[in-house]
């Protein structure tokens, strides 16, 4: 398989997984000093994965939990950012702009920072009350502060089963699901393709819902746009129905993400609309992949996993397909602007 | 002027403006009881009001209020919509599924419930605790409401003498900017056809921030995708930055609107980025459209408007040189879905 080093997934999963200690560790003492509201702080990708696990929350718990957008809150700001709230992000590098001027100027006003950085020497590293770093994994670190803080507040009884079961089978079951979907993948990629060659402008749509809609609208901007220089639009699942129905058309390319959150109801009507007016559609269904080990109910909370797991044997052969290296760059930090 | 009757345009902001006694004392009531937080509820084009007024109370006011997307409300829910709650929402139907479903799910819950009905007999009238009806002017509306509790909430000193200026002035103001625009706005609207012509499938990008941002994300997807079946995709300037940059080139149309809140800059650095790249852009920045007899700081609170009556004139020119009526839908509420 191209560019697909199983010990190195499974180790990856495993290792964010393990740090569940810290993770708890943290939270107590967040929990202990108290909050008046806790505040997932992201931009572009960072603030797609906050949405996920706000959305995750929200059906959930009763905890004071909001999203805040970098760029947004060093201009605009936001009054209900107090010395009583705690700040969660996370970041590659620690270096992206946005996010290192939104934690100083979170810390000015006397808020507490929790930081997810990869790089253990990041500079930002220094403006955290917390830290952990650890690479990759964003989005399962943000559930597993999410789940940890919904079992203390004694609205997720479950949570050690929850543990044993996810420790026990999350990691070789998402390689197993790469696996799986490598050769259809490659076939989509060859497809995708010739079509983007036929119609190069013609945009590619992304729906998604709930949790998976943070990650519908990275994977769109994040990846396609940015590291394949290919025109999408995401849409959430609920909208659609709102405006962006009338633009597709039979041949239209639009991919539909369909999780296992309670706004998989939602999905499921842009799924039943689709083929009425368009032929050119891709469902990507959670469902359709199995976890063995992990218990139907818990799927809910990892199913954008699932997906990205799928989406990474698709940009591996889109890559390829596309002749496009996905580390280069127009324009991002290539100049001033 | 082709479809534009000033004494109309005028009298509908006018009234709008006249409802302040009738906001003013629902608001009152509100306050009476006091709540755990106000919501602004919405989907599509009343969801991005929504986010419009968020923006703008978020960086000025300490009062807990929060967005809801109906269509997500009635699958995931929301734990901290509670019976010391208050549900805020716009529609002119009162018919739209999601927001029927919403108000219910929120009344059976225990919330207070304010809506702008438009009309006056519309079942979803029963459904409120307090209600408005007039039509139109939904952004205004919403921004009344915020005005007055910040005002009461001792975050808006300024508050009577706003009101006198823009009640003596801005009716007049924004209609003599509409007719500011009108050859501008017909000879853009030439012009965008004959590019929609010779490419068919290449969106439209659209970028705003701030309070412009609802705005701008259902100018997009509410006029010119739904009502004129144009492509576009709308993204917030300071995301702009993470992602989409990547696939502006020399001809991809963009337009850049550009308002007078605390995100300007954010807008600014998207203009100082443009024209590096790309040559077909167009900005539309409110400080280009006086408003006499208006103070500059109060411009903030109303640019969405200057850019909307702007866009009005585009709107009717777009559906005159596409030969577009803007009523028509291929799909909305033409077959059941």
């Amino acid at each position: 398989m191209l560019k697909f080093n199983e010990m190195e997934k499974i180790a990856s999963v495993r290792g964010a997984l393990h740090l569940r200690t810290q993770i708890e560790k943290t939270a107590d003492s967040i929990l202990a000093d108290g909050f008046d509201t806790l505040f997932f702080l992201g931009i572009g990708g960072t603030w797609a994965s906050a949405l996920q696990v706000e959305s995750y929350m929200k059906g959930r718990s009763a905890l004071p939990i909001a999203v805040e957008n970098a760029a947004e809150y060093i201009t605009t700001g936001n009054l209900r950012l107090t010395n009583r709230s705690v700040v969660v992000f996370s970041s590659v590098t620690g270096s992206t702009q946005e996010i290192v001027q939104a934690v100083k100027k979170a810390k000015a006003v006397g808020a507490r920072v929790f930081g997810f950085i990869d790089k253990a020497d990041a500079p930002a590293v220094q403006l955290c009350d917390w830290c952990i770093s650890y690479p990759g994994n964003e989005q399962l670190k943000f559930f597993m502060l999410a789940n940890y803080l919904m079992y203390k507040n004694g609205e997720f009884p479950e949570y050690d089963a929850y543990n044993i079961e996810m420790e026990t089978y999350l990691p070789e079951g998402l390689a197993e699901i790469e696996k799986s979907v490598d050769d259809w993948a490659a076939e989509y990629a060859r497809s995708k393709y010739l079509q983007h060659k036929a119609n190069p402008d013609l945009p590619h749509y992304f729906v998604g819902a709930g949790t998976q809609w943070g990650a519908t609208y990275s994977y769109a901007m994040c990846y396609w746009e940015e590291q394949l220089w290919i025109r999408t639009k995401s849409i959430t699942a609920g909208e659609f129905f709102h405006g962006m129905l009338e633009i597709i058309e039979a041949e239209t390319p639009v991919t539909l993400f369909i999780g296992e959150d309670a706004q998989r109801p939602l999905c499921e009507r842009v799924k039943n609309f689709l083929p009425k007016v368009c032929r050119n559609y891709l469902v990507i269904d959670s469902k359709d992949y199995a976890l063995p080990g992990i218990r139907d109910e818990f799927r809910g909370s990892i199913a954008h996993l699932i997906l990205r797991a799928v989406n990474n044997r698709v940009d591996v052969h889109m890559e390829k397909e596309f002749c496009h290296p996905m580390e280069i760059r127009r324009y991002y930090r290539q100049f001033d602007y």
